[in-house]
């Protein structure tokens, strides 16, 4: 399962064969159950995941008391709440896992090292931050332009493995809809 | 004016006295007239701007012709279409000056140059990235969550030197309001 993160990791920098071990002994491989929580709002943000299988995803509860998905991880992408967890703060999101997942568990102090240790990896967080941002710089533009029916469409067009693949309520919860609303757009598309 | 940006890495990075000017020989300083664009939707996203002394925003035009503000860079931050900068893409958005303005431009050849010779600014821009990352993860969690009114209160709060120098008129463009709405919000709150 770890191979998938060494060829990850490869997509972004020079790996030396030997130092995969060493930079893998940093973090934590954890089995997650379907709904099982990572991370709960008020505690503190220790640890930063990388999804080898499965599916995770970020929400917060509102003040109607609904969750408000804001973010899902897939294979290969990485989730925590950054402010908190570069600071140590306690979080106002969630992480749960929307299936049963394979992941890696890094905490601030541990990546901390790693990135003294292996310089190279600042290279890689670089280019993880810096697409991370690049694509929730975008998401905002979205939030700002699109009603909730053209967000899902857009969703839909660019992204047809979350449609196919999260469930439903998920989706409705991502984009702001009652899963309701969301019926409708569907059926209305359908007929 | 280049010791703004001296003294900003060295929050970051140990930066040797000499290697500064190599640095800094990477980039153009400009100055830039209130009002004038800097990047016009459609053209090739070149640069990387680094705001020294005034303050640039990033909008764009929605469907109804109006400008709708996503970002502001006051002294120190960065701003650019990281999208369409890190793909050498045409870019949905522009970049204007909202005051006369001293900044600090590297294209994006350059800055891959420059992260080549002196890998320590990996680290540098790891943590500039991670940062804006992480502060647009909480915008989107407050544009989920806040009215815009409560929105507008946050803003105060949190960034009480924004409402004070940005004309109102931007703040509304930033916020989704019509400038009379805001006008209204502000006069709710005196009376």
């Amino acid at each position: 399962m770890s191979e998938i993160f060494k060829a990850h990791l490869k997509k972004f920098i020079e790996l030396k064969e030997e130092d995969f071990p060493v930079i893998l002994s940093f973090f934590e491989p954890v089995s997650v159950r379907k709904k099982e929580n990572l991370l709960i709002e008020g505690q503190i943000c220790k640890s930063h995941y990388f999804v080898l299988k499965g599916c995770l995803r970020k929400f917060f509860v509102n003040d109607k008391g609904v969750e408000q998905t804001t973010e899902f991880a897939i294979e290969t992408w990485w989730i925590t709440d950054n402010l908190a967890y570069e600071h140590q703060l306690p979080t106002e999101f969630y992480i749960q896992a929307v299936e049963h997942s394979e992941i890696l568990v890094i905490n601030a102090q541990a990546q901390e090292k790693l990135l003294e240790q292996f310089p190279v990896m600042e290279r890689y967080f670089r280019f993880i931050y810096q697409r991370a941002y690049a694509a929730s710089q975008m998401r905002i533009k979205y939030l700002y332009s699109f009603s909730k029916e053209a967000f899902y469409n857009q969703l839909e067009k660019r992204h047809p493995e979350f449609i196919q693949r999260i469930p439903q309520y998920l989706i409705a919860s991502f984009l702001g809809f009652t899963p309701e609303y969301l019926s409708e757009i569907r059926a209305k598309r359908v007929s």
